[in-house]
């Protein structure tokens, strides 16, 4: 029977993650951030004394945070990896350290990872070029800022990214950083790239067949290709993710009235805001490892290991 | 010295001609259209006995039609066949009459042209197969309300077209005439190809380097033939222009504020709303006249003339 208390609990949950929920303009690192703070808060303000229903809080918010941004694969690893963590220990002071010191390690990798990936990133850009960038991704802004801390000069060009325009998050985030920017509409993004000598773009998780990011990925990715200008995938090792969870973003069409809110009868929305851009399409994948090509991501991939309370997880 | 009746005058066809300067949603063959409403109310309000007067009114008019859409191929030669018509009179009355003839031949043209490619057109629908149609084409409209018409069940795929959304007006003609409709954001349009069995889309201008038409349409173009579909470009021959007219579109930014209201300082904005697809990413050219590839366009495009009074118009 499931008791008032535990639909409560539920329902807490749901309200401390609602912002990543919500949250269309943020990059995967910068939410996975974010998710941090909410396991600590859980684990803050949890008082029970019985190892069990910890551990069912912690399930129960890992589940809740992977069904709010199901494309994010750092938000289901972080998830996996507190749950691992939790799993380890058999007390309730013991849950809480481990999975403390997993939330820690997670949050290392995310903040270190971001100089790692900038030192590759600069050696790749062509100076004096234009450089594009698309959609938001916080280690592409940093990567870009750091670039132009260490007294390189370029400008970005980049596109709005409908229907959430967090392309615009990106242009104003750059100009404010100095660096010039041009901005057009997303399907005008072929007139700004023979202008530009490499182009960047994060990613929301990656797996054996591809790169998932952003809707409007594929087709830079493709003008990259028939333009031959260089595309990098930026994305450190927390999005790595198997091949049964690489798919997982086709199962979510978002609300249509982001699209066009007052639609005519007879038109139908859709609504999918990620897609997977196959490795043929991309130069590389720049992580805190190194450059990766494919064949560099087996190793990794392998070793991913994925929770039997996740394993069943239908979000 | 310019006269105030001469300015008078220059306002009133500014004026007449505005409707079609702010339109960004119609067709080519809908504005031309309206364009020949325009020169029919030039000369049928012109009360001058002067031959020189009147030629001079017509020559305007056409500097600012042209001026008005520089993409839009049509207006550009309807404006080169009233202003030969009119260099072969001597006379206020012939010069009204040769006009008039011109006027009801382009008209003619027009309206005739769309019934013969939604012939061909229909015979390119894989039976049973979704549609693709990019931006707004009145003939792609027209062909595919009347390949509805003629029987033929099938579901177009579209997307909004921004920044004027003029895709969500196919959208809703289409839907309105009773075809199912699926819609999506431009970046998004690679989501919907691989369910379609052949693309349709307009033409602002047809030269010997390829299509102009609404930006985007490289991306399609690019997309449909990595996916191997066949991708058809609908325009009536008096969309065909010379080698110095086809790149005019490249000359005219539109204002940032239609793309981004409120900028940024550091972010400059591109807004230019056509661009070149090569021959080489089409599959086929649809016209009046039949079918056609890259080299059936050579003895159209070699027998166009314009007149000298164009020849100087920096548009």
């Amino acid at each position: 029977m499931v008791s008032d208390k535990n639909i409560e609990k539920e329902k807490w949950i749901k309200q401390l993650l609602s912002p990543i929920r919500e949250d269309l303009l943020s990059g995967a690192a910068e939410l996975a951030l974010q998710a941090i703070v909410v396991f600590q808060t859980i684990l803050g303000s949890s008082n029970t004394t019985n190892v069990s229903v910890l551990k069912e809080e912690l399930r129960l918010t890992a589940q809740e945070l992977i069904d709010s941004q199901p494309a994010m694969a750092s938000l289901f690893n972080l998830a996996n990896a507190v749950l691992i963590a939790a799993n380890k220990a058999n007390t309730v002071v013991d849950v809480k350290n481990e999975c403390q010191k997993a939330l820690d390690d997670f949050e290392r990798i995310l903040c270190e990872s971001v100089a790692r990936i900038a030192d590759i990133a600069i050696n790749l850009m062509p100076p004096g070029e234009m450089v594009f960038a698309y959609s938001f991704s916080s280690t592409v802004v940093s990567c870009l800022l750091n670039a132009r801390a260490k007294g390189r000069y370029f400008r970005v060009a980049c596109t709005e990214s409908r229907p959430s325009l967090e392309g615009r998050k990106l242009a104003a985030r750059l100009a404010a950083g100095g660096i010039e920017v041009i901005s057009t509409f997303d399907s005008a993004m072929a007139m700004l790239l023979p202008n530009c000598g490499v182009a960047f773009m994060g990613c929301d998780s990656v797996g054996r067949p591809g790169i998932v990011n952003k809707s409007g990925s594929y087709l830079l990715a493709l003008a990259c290709h028939e333009m031959k200008i260089p595309l990098y995938a930026l994305s450190d090792t927390t999005k790595f993710v198997d091949d049964e969870r690489v798919f997982e973003f086709e199962n979510h069409q978002r609300p249509e009235e982001e699209v066009w809110e007052d639609t005519p009868t007879g038109v139908t929305i859709l609504n999918r805001q990620f897609e997977l851009i196959p490795f043929e399409l991309i130069t590389g994948l720049i992580t805190e490892k190194g450059l990766f090509n494919k064949s560099d991501l087996e190793k990794y991939i392998s070793a991913l290991s994925i929770p039997k309370d996740l394993q069943t997880v239908s979000s």
